[in-house]
């Protein structure tokens, strides 16, 4: 079962008005260029991971409108004339999209998604690409926020009940798991994510038998390889893991318990809690137990809890990963660059929302240590020719130069629609959290610190730069005398 | 076109492994009661608005497992026996389900959700409810608090882009009405909401024409009834209002413009930018025309831009909206009160996390102007003799006392499943929002402020105050002597 929708109309209306004109104008057919790109990355954070992609083709195969739809579109919006609607009643997608493979680490102004195609298909499809990818490569971001810090501890997602409904806790799990998390409470992934889903037991578990100890001996029964006893529900040090050691103790010994075994602490002072957890374990000899903690968690009280010595094996995170609680909407925008062959922008009083004109390429320049040096933004047709010193500048601050040399560059995008056709065939998620991994090993630490990261640098090209001061220079734009005077 | 969606699987591995155990140890049919409640206002608001009840119902009307679902987990999880998963096979929900009507004003501890259902049913259900009322409730009283500042002014959600997913944009929208919106961009909701979808144009239509007037012409030819033209692409005193004047009092003249007309602003100093697009619309003659603004809006800021003479008719809210951006999270939870008859309580270090118990009934307290005076959580059972004075305290106050003569009471949960069989019918969303109105009307403003609400007492009766102290009291529950010590 699902809630019945219609993943062709979530959209903003105004994407169907313009169409319309575009359609009874004559327009709908100029060859238009857009990019898909975010202004800043989230979290204060140095680096974004891309995430959605496979939902985006998905969408884009599909996408057609039902006669229901065109009799929804017409009762609703008089304006829109009949052979429009007999249009949509035929549209479907022809035009040429690239993107960065899932798991790809990227920066600000870079293109996730570049789209070619007739303007009416690549103004059509706007919203639903920005609602797949703002979304996924945040929650991605967030959790490997989180995998920086958790280090080689096992990370659950566990956020489903507070998620943005269910659909937004399906993605949000796929997204946490090419973000790097090991696996996620959340059984409806497991197809997606082709691994089983994890749990343990709730306090109401715990309540529902008589005593604590009949509750997890009663679990431990069940749950012979995964037996993790929820330790907090009346008194955590007084009984919760006294009660834990002696069933631990007599499941081991009758051979009852076979495979994974520990506790959970979901309240309470973790440092302390699980400092003392551990203590109590190890000197019951349990020192294969393992102790996972949950309770509002996030990147910055994990490298706290860690710096106070807390011994935790595996973290259970929730509402901070699921809602990315402290940046919980990525600022991705989708801008119109060129048209009929024509470069554009959109300018803005603040320079760094001037969007980048043109059909640009994107790529990455490593140097001899397989360290990313930087990237380069190019218009389509420029070449790098590697044997010779490249010299880069940053795009606001001219000024701030470098030359490479003994480096080598990669394409960043890829071809996924080719004249509408689908040429991309996705990979497993797994493999897309292995991609992000290697993406990490390239990209020096000091760009992914958690707090005030340094700025990785995203060029252009002479080209794209004086491209982009020549339509500047051609736009009237004229800052208010005194913007305050009444 | 939809995603492919398994609801019925939306839900924590834990839910389904106790249901094993429940099930094999013959525990399944135990009367369980379940409250689901919120522990505190979001957003630091006063009060809260129930919404996303309709897909509750229909989430648990629909609710059953498929042979795939049998099939993934007996593979997935071994520890599941196969008398459980015929027990999936077979399985509906059984039991009684209360619940606060969409657009119902309440407070925190309070019974948003009722559960009364053998034990493996209610367990099994959990995590879809929270998805579902978490994310509902949260954005409806966003909006809530938005309308609140905003007044008799257009409110339209524009959100979909920055939404967790395209389903969190079309229940978010149809959150939105319910807490006092007009209208949305969200094309999708226009048969949920009963409403055409709203919107105006992006920049890029604009950047598509040769010229910014060509585009206003264009657009206010095809709009005759919505010629609202985005000013701010190039230059937004300089150039877009101008020709916006220029095209309006031609296009009006020649009887094109026939209905609602104006510009929306996107960017800049709303404040000063409005002032001065009303002085010149209205030097014109267009004293009729609307101004729009949209651009990270949230009520704070329209409270400020309000304060500093602003011109905005209409207000397009997206990001801070639809991802309740500064309180991302409603954190309801759904905890065990009873079973098999015996009240239960969860207890906590934190006495406001203390959970109530027993089977209870949820009733607001009216004085005799029709203001609400208090609620008052009471056992299922109890009766208030409303010819006779009513004392009433604080649950963690009790010295907070206070004595109410004259007044009248009204449950607020209403049945919704009695028996397996739904017995509720879902009002339109129209009328949610109606009833919300009519809820503001009767909750003094002091309790709604913005920053620093007073706080609406919600009482617990005696009995089931004294209900429970004595459980509290039988529990063996001892704080660490030095918690810091190690």
């Amino acid at each position: 079962m699902q809630f019945e929708r219609k993943l062709q109309l979530a959209t903003d209306l105004y994407q169907l008005s313009m169409a319309n004109v575009y359609f009874n104008e004559g327009k709908q057919d100029q060859e238009a260029v857009f990019d898909l790109f975010i202004r800043k990355n989230p979290f204060n954070g140095g680096y974004t991971v891309a995430a959605g992609l496979e939902q985006v083709i998905e969408y884009v195969k599909n996408l057609k409108f039902t006669d229901e739809d065109i009799k929804q579109l017409r009762e609703n919006h008089p304006e829109f004339s009949e052979d429009f609607l007999d249009y949509l009643r035929d549209f479907r997608f022809t035009g040429d999209l690239y993107a960065l493979p899932e798991g790809t680490i990227f920066f600000p102004q870079e293109p996730i998604i570049r789209v070619r195609a007739p303007l009416i298909e690549a103004q059509l499809i706007e919203t639903t690409l920005l609602s797949i990818i703002n979304h996924q490569t945040l929650i991605a971001t967030k959790a490997s926020r989180i995998v920086d810090e958790t280090g080689s501890d096992t990370t659950m997602e566990f956020g489903l009940r507070r998620a943005h409904g269910s659909e937004a806790g399906y993605f949000g799990a796929r997204a946490a798991i090419i973000g790097g998390f090991d696996g996620t409470s959340n059984v409806e992934t497991e197809d997606m994510l082709s691994r089983p889903s994890m749990g343990t037991m709730a306090h109401s578990f715990v309540q529902s038998f008589d005593s604590e100890k009949e509750a997890f001996e009663t679990f431990c029964r069940y749950n012979p390889d995964n037996a993790v006893l929820l330790v907090d529900t009346y008194d955590t040090l007084g009984q919760g893991i006294p009660t834990a050691v002696e069933v631990f103790k007599k499941m081991r010994k009758d051979g009852v318990i076979t495979g994974t075994y520990g506790i959970r602490i979901d309240s309470g002072d973790l440092a302390y809690l699980t400092r003392e957890a551990r203590r109590i374990l190890d000197d019951n000899g349990l020192t294969d137990a393992v102790i996972c903690a949950s309770s509002d968690l996030d990147e910055y009280l994990i490298k706290d809890l860690k710096i106070q010595g807390a011994k935790i094996d595996s973290w259970g995170i929730g509402t901070k990963l699921i809602t990315a609680y402290d940046s919980p909407a990525l600022g991705g925008v989708y801008k119109m660059s060129q048209i009929d062959g024509e470069p554009k922008l959109k300018v803005s009083n603040d320079p760094g929302k001037i969007t980048n004109p043109g059909f640009k390429r994107l790529v990455r320049i490593y140097g001899n240590n397989n360290k990313a040096l930087a990237d380069l933004m190019l218009l389509e047709g420029e070449e790098i020719d590697t044997s010779k010193p490249l010299k880069i500048f940053h795009p606001l601050y001219p000024w701030k130069k470098r030359t490479l040399v003994d480096y080598n560059v990669k394409d960043l995008l890829v071809p996924v629609f080719k004249d509408g056709e689908c040429v991309y065939d996705s990979p497993e998620v797994s493999q897309m959290s292995e991609l992000l991994k290697s993406e990490k090993e390239s990209i020096w630490p000091e760009y992914r610190r958690m707090t005030n990261p340094e700025e990785f640098h995203v060029d252009l090209s002479q080209s794209l730069y004086d491209l982009k001061q020549d339509l500047l220079s051609n736009i009237s734009h004229e800052d208010p005398k005194d913007p305050h005077a009444d």
